[in-house]
């Protein structure tokens, strides 16, 4: 089924939007946070810890589902939505970026990408035709393109290249999406063009030109600084279609997030909640706190005052910190707990003042909040 | 509020007993097992997973929580208690098994025991007096005496000896909580003696001349043969007064509770199902099986097809294996929450069968239902 989407508001001070994409696996409010799980867990929490939290589509990574269980395994369960349990829609990235980053001896070729396991050195060929199989055979309601992540810096030239070749590739996973499968899923085109605002609207123009039912931005949140993430995303979110999700691969903080929206984006994921809450970063209202810090050794006060996440409603940070600091397995699921509870809180506290057309209000309460530090 | 133990049934054809203890924090229903929560959590899992499980009393480490989070953190939430949310009992361990196992430098004299913390080298003395104070600082329903686990091996006269400083000390522990507490928690003697009988009988009289609320047997399980120790706990247990609780400490495996309640004991703990469930060794009627095992790679039954527990009715073999295989924080949890399932069922079918005095018939299908193998 082709997703649908629906605008609900717009904001009359800034491009920031409210929709509902509607899948065949359930309706997504945006602007929204997708939390990663990606071997088929977000790590630490269960699927009823998930739903408890408010997330509505969680992401998979294709490489590593393909590489483990792999497809064989997947197909006994019609995919990974029964293997896991996870009832509610499933985005899946290509593998591309972890080909890249994860993967050994990969080379890229116009034909695709071969790389050597991380896990067992076996080696693997991908095509952007493959990658689209594979990702079917994972079942996501949300498969993406195979595309190149453009690392940062290169030069004009070899992005020119580079993005060039994910445009080809795009339009080869759109073949073979539209002739070769059933269409259940959906497939997104991905944006690249590095940090050259030429060649990211030139990317805008080839990826939005062919009829995917959504585009997102890649290469963004690669060690750039942050006002050119910024700059690169405000120009080439204002040049993607009005009437398509917009989703932003890979990014990023809570502040990013708020940026990114109020310059028109409806999609994000990120590990940020999940890592820095197994590495005891955690998020309130009133900014990020570190469990392990001594200050908070006899602190009988819950993380965040104005969260009602379960962590929040039961636990002190005395004893989160007791947890974090005797490495108990326990820290890491109620600290994970907290922080996809903060990130799903804040884009639907986001979606709420699109809704009511106080977005700008809100984001400068947003900002306020974090002054007087934590309390 | 001094414990009180109600029997409710004696099986006509060996020793075993079901009954009621009473504390001020509830209620346990014997025979009994204990989840070890060593440092203030029961590894991997929440109060509510223990809940679920069945748990009606868990075991915190009285060294461990001296050293971590220490008094001074638990004075301020009035106990462990409020500290971690379990509104149940908790028993507590005296400290003195992980002066010999854990700490380094362990000095003993006839006064107590001066050691060096495994954490930061820290040097702390604990005497028979300052443990109960420690574990009245934990505020845990049942307290233990500081005693000596007799090393096995041992000869006689170095077990006698060790047996008679525990005797001293136990009195001291009498003494102490008698005298300087309010007796809103318990203390329970323990038994050493070694693996000799006589010994094992001089003990009982000792220790069980001193009016404690119940009695715990030590010194099993530690390295000694299967038989030899099913003897020195009949012979032991036999010895104990009935009207008292006999708790087994850091014993075992399904079928050593089966055989010890079958020789009249209450209590049991052990990190066995906690500890294995992270080790993917998992409990089942049909016997234990591995998880990581190749041959569960695409097996769509549960765990155990007769367990109820959440894990058993959600999540499949192959979406365990994989969890494990891919070292998944939510492995452990799935893994311990049905581990501490199946013990706490087993107790639970044990106590049902001496309520209604089949115990010995119960015992028969319990093995025989391992004979044929994992299905």
């Amino acid at each position: 089924m082709r997703l649908t989407y629906t605008k609900e508001a717009q904001s009359t001070e800034c491009r920031a939007r409210a929709a509902t994409i509607k899948t065949r696996r359930g309706e997504i409010k945006t602007p929204i946070f997708m939390p990663v799980g990606t071997v088929g867990s977000v790590k630490a929490v269960s699927v009823e810890d998930l739903e408890e939290a408010g997330a509505q589509i969680i992401l998979g990574n294709t490489y590593h589902l393909y590489l483990r269980p792999g497809t064989e395994v997947l197909d006994v369960f019609g995919g990974l939505h029964d293997f896991m349990k996870w009832k509610h829609p499933i985005l899946t990235d290509s593998g591309g970026f972890q080909f890249f980053s994860l993967a050994k001896l990969t080379k890229r070729t116009e034909e695709g990408v071969s790389f050597q396991s991380h896990i067992d050195g076996s080696r693997h060929v991908f095509t952007p035709e493959r990658s689209i199989e594979v990702q079917n055979h994972i079942d996501s309601d949300i498969m993406m393109c195979l595309d190149e992540c453009t690392p940062y810096p290169s030069d004009h030239r070899a992005t020119k290249e580079s993005m060039e070749l994910t445009t080809r590739w795009a339009q080869r996973c759109f073949d073979f999406w539209q002739q070769e499968t059933d269409l259940r899923n959906n497939a997104f085109g991905i944006v690249q063009g590095g940090m050259y605002k030429d060649l990211r609207s030139a990317s805008v123009e080839q990826i939005c030109g062919i009829d995917f039912p959504g585009y997102s931005i890649g290469g963004l949140s690669v060690g750039e600084p942050k006002e050119l993430m910024m700059e690169m995303g405000e120009h080439t979110l204002a040049l993607m279609p009005e009437e398509k999700p917009r989703y932003i691969m890979g990014v990023g903080t809570p502040s990013d997030i708020v940026e990114l929206v109020m310059m028109g984006a409806d999609m994000f994921d990120c590990v940020m909640p999940s890592r820095n809450a197994r590495n005891g970063k955690l998020f309130t209202s009133e900014g990020a706190l570190n469990i392990a810090n001594q200050r908070y050794r006899k602190d009988e006060k819950p993380l965040d005052p104005v969260c009602t996440c379960y962590t929040c409603r039961n636990y002190s940070r005395a004893y989160l910190r007791h947890l974090y600091k005797s490495k108990e397995l326990l820290a890491y699921r109620l600290n994970t707990i907290h922080n996809l509870h903060y990130y799903m809180n804040l884009v639907g506290e986001i979606r709420q003042a699109i809704m009511e057309d106080r977005f700008m209000a809100w984001r400068k309460g947003f900002y306020a909040a974090m002054e007087g530090g934590i309390q």
